[in-house]
C-alpha cells in the first residue's frame, strides 16, 4: 500500500476516556480544547481571543465528562483548538479552518495553502474521525447499538445579539432522539430548550452526526448549552446532573418507539 | 489514548493503486479478492465454492484497473474475500459475514461469536474504510471534489433465475451521477442497462456510498456488471474501454448541471 502523500510529522489524535464503558451513548466533543500547538504559533490572536468561544466550546468538556460518568458512556474529544481544525466540519467547509469567526479575524488562517489544509486535515481531522469511527463500529460489531451525542456550548451574545435559548437540541436526518431529549428536558428541567437552535443541520453544523451516525442508522443528537450556564466546574457538574436523566429518558422513549415500530 | 480493545494480530489493509492519480473519480472495489487468509481456513467451502461469485465479484478488479488507467483514477480494493468480511456492509448487517450466500451455506460463518465479529471488523472493515475515508478526505482538503464509483459484478443466474440486465447503475441518496451514467451508457453502448438493478439502496447494498460519499455531498454511483461479460482479461479490458467514456460523459453532464444549478 502506497501512501498518497507524505504524512506530516505531528499527529493530534483524539483523547478517549472511559473506553470500556458499557452504556449505549457515545459522547463526542469536537471543541473540547483551545490548545494551539507550537507549529501554529498563536494564529495571530491575543490571549483573550485564544480563551474565547471562537477557539473552543468553554465548559463542553467538563459537562461531557460529567455526563460520561453518570451515563457509563465512552467520551472522545479533540485535543486542539477548532481554529486549527474544526473536527465538526469537512475540509471543504469554510468553518474547518476559518479566517474569521464571529467578529474576530484569525490572521493565521487568512491565507491557507492547499498543502497546509491537507497537513491540518491529516494532523487533526482524520485521526479524530478514524478513531471515532472505530469506537462506534467496534460497538456495532459487538452487537451494541450506539447512540451518538455531540456536546457543544454557545456564546450568550453573538454578533451583539443576546440569545435567550439556554439548551438547543439539534438533529441530522433522523429527529427521533433529539425530539425525545427535547420533551424530557421540557418535562424535567427549567431550561429554555429549543429544537434546532441556535443553529440547525441547514447551517452545516451536524457534520459529525452525518459522518458517524447517519450512515449506520444510529440515533443521534447534537447538544448546545449556553456557555454562561457551564462557566465553572460546579456549574458543569450541576448541568451534567440535570441532563444525564434527560438523555436517559430520551433513550427509553426511542427504545419504546423502536419496539412499537 | 487508550485502545478500547486489544488489536488483533493480523490486519488486512486495502490495496491502493494509482495513488497519485489526478482524475476526479475514486474507484472502490470491495469484492476484488476471493482470498481467505489461513486464520479462517477454507470456511468449510469447496474449491469451486471459493472460486464462485459468493466469495468475490469475478472480473470486478480487472475492470476497475482498466478504468483506473483510462480515467487517471485512484483505485482502492479489499484484499480478502467478502465471506471473511464484506466491506460493503456494516458489521450489524447479515451480509457482513454471511452464514448463507444464495444457495450456499458458509459453514465457517454459521456461528460467529461477538469476539470473532469484532476481530474481523478490526482486521478487514476498519482498515478498508479508514483508508478509503483518508483518500477521499485528503482529496477534498486539496480542493478537489472526488466522485465515488464502486465497481461490482453479479452472477447471470441467481436462485435459478436468469438475469437479463447486463449493466446496473445504482445510487444512494443523490441519483444525479447514476442517472447521467445510465443515459450515457444507453447512448453509446449496446449494453442492457438499468437503474437500480439487479439491486438498489433499499437492499442495503450501498453501504460504501453511504459512508464515503453521501456525508460529504460527493457525486457517486455503484456499478454492477454481469460477470459473464467480464470473464477474461480481454473481456475486462473491452468493458473498461466501453465504460470509461460513459463515466466521463456522466461527469461532464453533472458538471454542467452543477454550473446550471
Amino acid at each position: 500500500m502506497r501512501a498518497s502523500v507524505k504524512q506530516p510529522a505531528d499527529l493530534y489524535p483524539p483523547v478517549i476516556e472511559n473506553a470500556d464503558a458499557s452504556g449505549r451513548i457515545v459522547l463526542v466533543c469536537e471543541h473540547a480544547s483551545n490548545l494551539i500547538p507550537p507549529r501554529w504559533g498563536d494564529l495571530g490572536l491575543s490571549p483573550d481571543q485564544r480563551r474565547a468561544h471562537i477557539a473552543w466550546d468553554p465548559g463542553a468538556l467538563g459537562l461531557a465528562r460529567g455526563l460520561a460518568r453518570r451515563l457509563d458512556a465512552v467520551l472522545i474529544h479533540a485535543p486542539v483548538s477548532r481554529l486549527v481544525y474544526d473536527c465538526n466540519r469537512a475540509p471543504d467547509m469554510a468553518g474547518a479552518m476559518p479566517s474569521r469567526s464571529e467578529v474576530h479575524d484569525i490572521p493565521g488562517n487568512a491565507a491557507i495553502s492547499a498543502e497546509e489544509r491537507l497537513a491540518r486535515t491529516q494532523s487533526v481531522y482524520l485521526p479524530f474521525h478514524n478513531a471515532a469511527h472505530g469506537l462506534i463500529v467496534e460497538r456495532i460489531a459487538r452487537g451494541q447499538r450506539p447512540v451518538i451525542v455531540t456536546i457543544h456550548s454557545f456564546t450568550p451574545v453573538y454578533f451583539g445579539q443576546s440569545r435567550s435559548v439556554e439548551f438547543g437540541v439539534i438533529h441530522d436526518a433522523d429527529p427521533s432522539y433529539a425530539k425525545a431529549i427535547l420533551a424530557a428536558a421540557q418535562a424535567t428541567t427549567n431550561l429554555r430548550v429549543e429544537l434546532n437552535a441556535p443553529y440547525s443541520a441547514a447551517d452545516d453544523v451536524t457534520h459529525s452526526l452525518r459522518v458517524l451516525a447517519t450512515p449506520y442508522g444510529l440515533p443521534n443528537a447534537m447538544l448546545e448549552i449556553r456557555n454562561d450556564l457551564i462557566g465553572s466546574p460546579e456549574a458543569e457538574e450541576a448541568m451534567a446532573e440535570a441532563l444525564a436523566p434527560v438523555l436517559n429518558m430520551g433513550l427509553v422513549e426511542i427504545q419504546k418507539q423502536a419496539k412499537a415500530g
